[in-house]
């Protein structure tokens, strides 16, 4: 980044700009200097015009080879798949980045508009100010990206709902992905219609949602550095706000370093698993998780084919999601390691940083400022391969799908 | 446990002899007080039986069970599963005991021998302390219970290659499985006629040896509480030890709370894995983590089916790898979170010391002893669910395996 873009006398350090850049571009909201007062308004416009950037980027390119996939599929068996594609709606690419381009503006704008008139009439701020904070943390959020243009990022708010409810609202629109938005534009009443995809996003949102507000409420209910001090509509407040964030905006209401090891644990599996696939949420995807979830429960229900939602799945969809699943939990362990080697960190602290990073999530127990470069450049690294990684390797995989003109004779090891 | 079996005045705290019976009868070695000075000779002898009364319980268990599962297949499909009934070789039930005690006496005395021998010649002890000792740390490392008679554990004979190669090579044998080394012992010299059961518990047996001494051997080259001080050979053979002892017996030549956080990351993996099916090792069993490695392996060649050592894997059993890993991993992360909150300890050794006892390992980072009774608790439930629960729900699983009359309609959400 530019000197200009710096506070002060001199420019950024080539890794704090880097770390900042590919931070705000990948939407992961991981900061090694306090955005307010290290950026200056030039500084900060050009975080906000690289999470523009990104959060179109990922939504669009998850779309297009998302319909990459649906076509070869469909090409390949035109019966079957036939009701994604219709249903889908995407005739083309073109109409395709249109809509993405307008479903944004439009909630950014109405985002923008809430939070302006609280900073404005709430707070007392000038307008020109205040519609500023507006604009940018209505990007901010709705693109997942959880860059905070306050010091202690949502910490002074985390007790006001006109504050972190239209934040959160973003964070969830933008968590769902391009494909479940468009099609609940469509079709919002009428869900005999929907898809698989966006049935196991809607429904795989709303439990995470749920079980994460109660898990982290219930933890941190009297920890005197967290919830403690609050009363209990904003302990709830504040646990459904900080649940949300881990679908995976990452902004904070409380101090993350404050928190038990057992929340953070909890909100360790929330973020890894993430949010809706072709939006700006890192992650596996809820989708990912959900097809994990459904063959375990096939399994333990001796059926013989997964089915959900009165559909089958897919069988090449169960080894897909195995793939996406382990391979990413090989690459944060990986890397986790390596954080643990180059510094004193215990696995709490070091495992959270990592997957905060690989899920483009954001929040922090406050160690990344204080990693050595080596540190820095792994979590730079979890972020690009988090950002592209699960979306383009899943692709890649239903790409080459094929059958074999032979088969072997079949055998069966000992499980367990 | 009576009150003769403990030293000094009184009788054993219920919770302390609980703990130690059921870390001997499911083979794990998680201790809560010293074995040497705590327990008499009487209550060493009490431990030593448990021990052997659990290896075989959990061998023969796991091989009765597997009989039945092959049966059943066999009923269903004579033609695809009877290379594995043929080769197997398993008759009926008697046989199969006697074959479990046999191989079992004849392997734990050679180990008593090569023992006896040693702390006899190398280390003066009197003739029929030394048959002791010899006889205790056969039976407790070819049953991978890890238990010792000393206070160190194996920590003053961690150079001499005498007392540790005679254990590893119990420990591995032990883990292998039971239906390994019956066949290992008709088909020695016939590699073509083995199992795929047998192939992939050999392939992995070796490779995760391998990988796990280079691993620990690497990481704790030159920490000076561990392999600092020793001289070369004595860093590889403590390295292959300890990587050895993940695999599930539990001796340990250093001081585990001393090692590297990523060292024990790397172990809390590879003791996750554990060792061969129907065997005294416990973890979710090298079979289920390998058929997920050829699952990935597979899909990142964009192959239809999964091939393994020139065999097609059925597929009922990648659903069965997934929902005993994953559930696995479900039950050891809650218990983690449990540890957490009742403790002040991070979340690295409470890891380890949850998967320690769930994959019935026994290594320790120090922190047993010093739980609260509920964490003891916790950890005592792990044991008996981690020494039970993959073999037997994977049994469950492949006994209700069926087809469906019918099939809804297929449809796939995106993934990742
Ligand atoms: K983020
Ligand atoms: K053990």
């Amino acid at each position: 980044m530019l000197p200009m873009a710096k506070s002060g006398p001199g420019g950024a350090p080539l890794i704090d700009a880097l770390f900042t850049a590919v931070s705000s571009v990948c939407v992961t909201g991981l900061v090694v200097v306090d955005t307010p007062t290290y950026w200056t308004g030039f500084g900060e416009a050009v975080i906000l015009v690289l999470i523009q950037v990104g959060g179109f980027g990922v939504m669009t390119l998850a779309s297009v080879i998302g319909l990459a996939v649906i076509r070869r599929m469909s090409l390949r068996s035109k019966l079957t798949t036939s009701v994604e594609v219709k249903s889908a709606g995407l005739e083309d690419i073109g109409v395709l980045l249109l809509g993405v381009v307008r479903v944004s503006f439009v909630i950014e704008a109405a985002v923008m508009l809430l939070l302006t008139a609280r900073f404005w009439l709430g707070y007392g701020r000038p307008l020109p100010e205040a519609a500023w904070l507006g604009l940018f943390h209505a990007v901010s959020s709705f693109n997942n990206a959880g860059f905070a243009l306050f010091s202690d990022n949502i910490v002074s708010y985390a007790t006001d709902p006109f504050i972190c409810l239209p934040l959160c609202a973003a964070t969830i629109i933008g968590g769902l992905g391009f494909p479940v938005i468009n099609q609940l534009r469509k079709h919002a009443h009428n869900p005999l219609r929907w898809t698989m995809n966006t049935r196991l996003v809607l429904w795989g949102t709303v439990t995470l949602l749920t079980l994460g507000t109660l898990y982290i409420t219930v933890l941190e209910w009297s920890n005197p550095q967290t919830l403690g001090p609050l009363d209990w509509p904003s302990k709830i407040l504040v646990g459904f706000f900080q649940s949300v964030q881990t679908r995976t905006s990452g902004f904070n209401s409380v101090d993350i370093g404050q928190l038990d090891g057992a929340t953070l644990l909890g909100m360790d599996i929330l973020m890894f698993i993430g949010g809706g696939p072709a939006g700006t949420a890192g992650g596996i995807k809820i989708t990912t998780f959900a097809v994990l979830f459904f063959i375990i429960l096939a399994e333990v229900r001796g059926e013989a084919v997964v089915n959900v939602f009165g559909k089958r799945l897919s069988r090449a969809v169960h080894r897909q999601a195995i793939a996406v699943a382990l391979l990413s939990v090989a690459v944060v362990v990986a890397a986790t390691a390596g954080i643990i080697l180059m510094t004193d960190y215990d696995l709490g602290p070091s495992l959270f940083e990592a997957i905060s990073a690989f899920a483009t999530v954001g929040l922090s127990t406050g160690i990344t400022p204080h990693l050595p470069i080596g540190g820095q450049l792994i979590l730079i690294a979890l972020m690009i391969v988090g950002r592209l990684g699960p979306t383009t390797f899943a692709t890649a995989l239903a790409l080459r799908e094929r059958q074999l003109s032979y088969q072997l004779p079949k055998e069966r090891p000992i499980i367990g």
